[in-house]
């Protein structure tokens, strides 16, 4: 429980204390102050520098000693060489927790430095995020550590996917694409050489976190796996974990220990336990977060049979390849719901599933197929196709569609390829929470996701 | 030979006839006339409509046969029942070409008006695309007669990629994709109900035509398949031929026959016929122009082992793991190199392939072991990885590594994951030729087509 509280001060400080603090333009100390201020952090900022009397306006301390305030979290960007006789201070202090930026560790040959870190934090109360990390980005309470300036890396908007990585560089390029696309995030998590808090604290912390419903973790190799694989056991009754697993290879494997150190295993007995322990795997990260964008819309499929709707046969065929690939079904719809179709729909459209409502469908043909396939029991989720390039789909569609989508617990998806027009009207749905892909495929693979966790869920609750 | 003179009309027409022109805002007839005035086709446009003397202040022909010129091409977009009428007059006229827009044929289950329509040009010079198809997209004639409207699907820009396909809805949305990504298209046919132009045609044609590289088909089925396979074989030593091939699955194959009547055939003689003759396949649509991406760049790898260059070691470790996945292979860095990276670059940096340049690494680290590999016999081509959130990698270095892909005949592709400020850099890194992709999954599995592609050329070569 102390471990949860101790977590609690990485993301949600009351106070902070930023030692390295500066006034030079570029520096990781000004980077870190900018972005904390600018952002709208709502607690109290404390710089620490022995060489200014104040950081950006506010009043300098020499030392984090010098303060009177306790310190909920140490930012440390300071170099490697008096990193140790801060964290002394730190722990001297009773500082709950510190993220050390600071690189210059394990990472470049530097154990002895490390191991003089890890035992000066042993057996107190100090818990450590790093070293050699970008640290913590948290789109609620405004706390962002990453020194990445914004005019390189955009910061997302505040979402439900949580994000754990060892690898700063996959954080900043995920969550500057992740702005970009329109996904938000919740807390996310670097920890670099992760001398103290690791995937499993992060997986039981991020678990018990209201404004976390999905957790995404990029992994290169893990120690306390028993431990790691017991976390995320009990964490997947609460919401899904997916991993990208890399240095699966022989040769990623060995690129992977000369990355982090990781030694990376038999990826066999990675996936083997990753799926005794409910945990989705993915292949790459446009797949990682094609599965963690569903589960952000909190709807349960009762089985995996799937209607397709569309208005161009084509994507209807590749929809239906992509269904048998991932092992879901076309769920038969049946006869009364096909003469309502048959009554109002002309004779060229095909109304057996993929129901193919043909090229100059409007948005009326699009209402009266979901709301019959929405109403027969055999079907377990919707994925819509949507053709923007066809004129006859009305302006006003989208928000026709969204009001359905509100309506039914049924999951649905929509599948839209297209550019500038269709990319706005992806914007929209996806703001009424609707997951949006670019392909058919994409977003049959994350389909099938869903109703796997949530298939396997019923098991284990059933047990 | 008589054949090829044909089709060149279908993209290249001196003079067009408009069938079914009109002053209407937002019918048919009226979106081809702006389309093909707007963009600047060069040769002579005629509407022919009985109902109106002139359209868009073009005097206007009540029928085809009241124009005195020669017509190298009539598009048609008329209702179904006036189509084959219209024929038999464009027949009498000797017009080269017909793209019958116009659907409510074999599709509508309306087969005896097809077969008469075959019946009409059956014997004649006259070549048709279609019927119920969206045409033909030319971006460099500018002949375009996609009735969709531009705000709903964007132009690409003039490019070298050709794309056949039955499907129009398919075209639609890929070509407005194409154009958000900055992709460029040569010459793009959807041909609909094919009662005569078919993919051995249109393959045939594309195979000798100088502004097409490389040819990518959307197929759901095919007739005439020995004749498909022969010309697709003679096609793939010129240049490439990339097929999605979707009714894959049981389920997609009796979706397929409902869509085109298609008749799918089993799956795996698809793949063994593909592969005899040198066709690339591809499992979505984002991998068919991520492979068709990289042969636009028109350099040859001598084998396939390849360079990994990064700023980021998660990106190696994946772009490792992808390697081994697509069958390619890390190259052997050899001692020289390293030695002359060793001395420019700080001792953290890991000179071993992935070669790990870290977060802080600027341009010149990347000139530096660029050229080094380069110039290394092993190395056949180079994946770059660049994590363009790091500040350190300067504004002006894309320049600079442009200026060294100008320079060298091996392939270089570019992995570049994020928000705005790379997706700006992606696109001067594309403008200059460069292919450039997201995650290093999809830039691997491009690599490795093209690897592939230039392995079993060589192997025909030499036989």
């Amino acid at each position: 429980m102390n471990k949860l509280i101790n977590l609690e001060t990485f993301f949600n400080p009351r106070t902070i204390a930023i030692i390295g603090a500066s006034d030079k333009k570029g520096s990781i100390g000004n980077v870190i102050m900018d972005n904390t201020l600018r952002r709208g952090f709502k607690g109290t900022v404390y710089p620490v520098t022995p060489s200014s009397k104040s950081v950006m306006g506010k009043k300098a301390y020499p030392s984090i000693l010098d303060i009177k305030d306790d310190i909920d979290l140490a930012v440390i960007a300071i170099h490697a060489k008096a990193v140790n006789s801060v964290i002394k201070d730190c722990v001297h202090k009773n500082v709950k927790s510190c993220i050390i930026i600071t690189g210059g560790f394990s990472e470049i040959g530097e154990y002895e430095r490390e191991k003089k870190l890890k035992d000066i934090i042993n057996n107190t109360k100090t818990r450590i995020v790093g070293p050699n990390c970008i640290g913590v980005f948290d789109s609620y309470s405004n706390l962002d550590t990453i020194f990445l300036p914004e005019d390189r890396m955009r910061r997302p908007l505040p979402g439900k996917i949580g994000l754990i990585s060892q690898s700063g560089a996959f954080v900043a390029a995920m969550l500057d694409w992740a702005a970009s696309e329109n996904i938000g995030m919740s807390k996310v998590v670097s920890f670099g050489n992760k001398i103290d808090v690791n995937y499993s604290d992060l997986v039981q912390y991020l678990a018990q976190d209201d404004s976390t419903s999905v957790i995404t973790i990029y992994m290169e190799g893990l120690e306390y796996g028993r431990m790691f694989m017991e976390a995320a056991s009990k964490a997947t009754l609460h919401k899904p974990i997916i991993i990208l697993k890399s240095g699966r290879s022989v040769a990623g494997a060995v690129a992977a220990a000369s990355h982090t150190g990781s030694l990376a295993g038999s990826d066999a007995v990675y996936s083997a336990a990753f799926k005794q322990s409910g945990i989705i795997r993915s292949y790459s990260s446009d797949e990682l977060f094609d599965i963690a964008k569903i589960f952000t819309c909190h709807k349960e499929p009762r089985g995996d049979k799937i209607a397709i709707i569309t208005n161009g046969g084509g994507a209807g065929v590749m929809a239906t390849d992509a269904l048998e690939d991932e092992g879901l079904k076309l769920a038969d719809i049946n006869d009364k719901a096909k003469h309502v179709m048959e009554e109002h729909f002309p004779s060229y459209c095909s109304l057996k599933n993929p129901i193919d409502l043909t090229g100059d469908a409007n948005v009326e043909r699009y209402e009266i197929a979901l709301r019959e396939v929405l109403n027969e029991g055999c079907v377990d989720a919707v994925l819509l196709i949507l053709l923007f390039q066809a004129p006859t789909l009305e302006d006003d569609g989208v928000e026709r569609i969204i009001n359905i989508y509100k309506n039914t617990k049924k999951p649905i998806i929509i599948v839209a390829p297209g550019g500038t027009y269709t990319k706005g009207k992806i914007k929209e749905l996806e703001k009424a929470g609707i997951p949006c892909y670019q392909t058919p495929e994409r977003g049959v693979r994350a389909l099938a996701a869903l109703c796997h966790y949530y298939k396997c869920l019923r098991e284990k609750q059933s047990v």
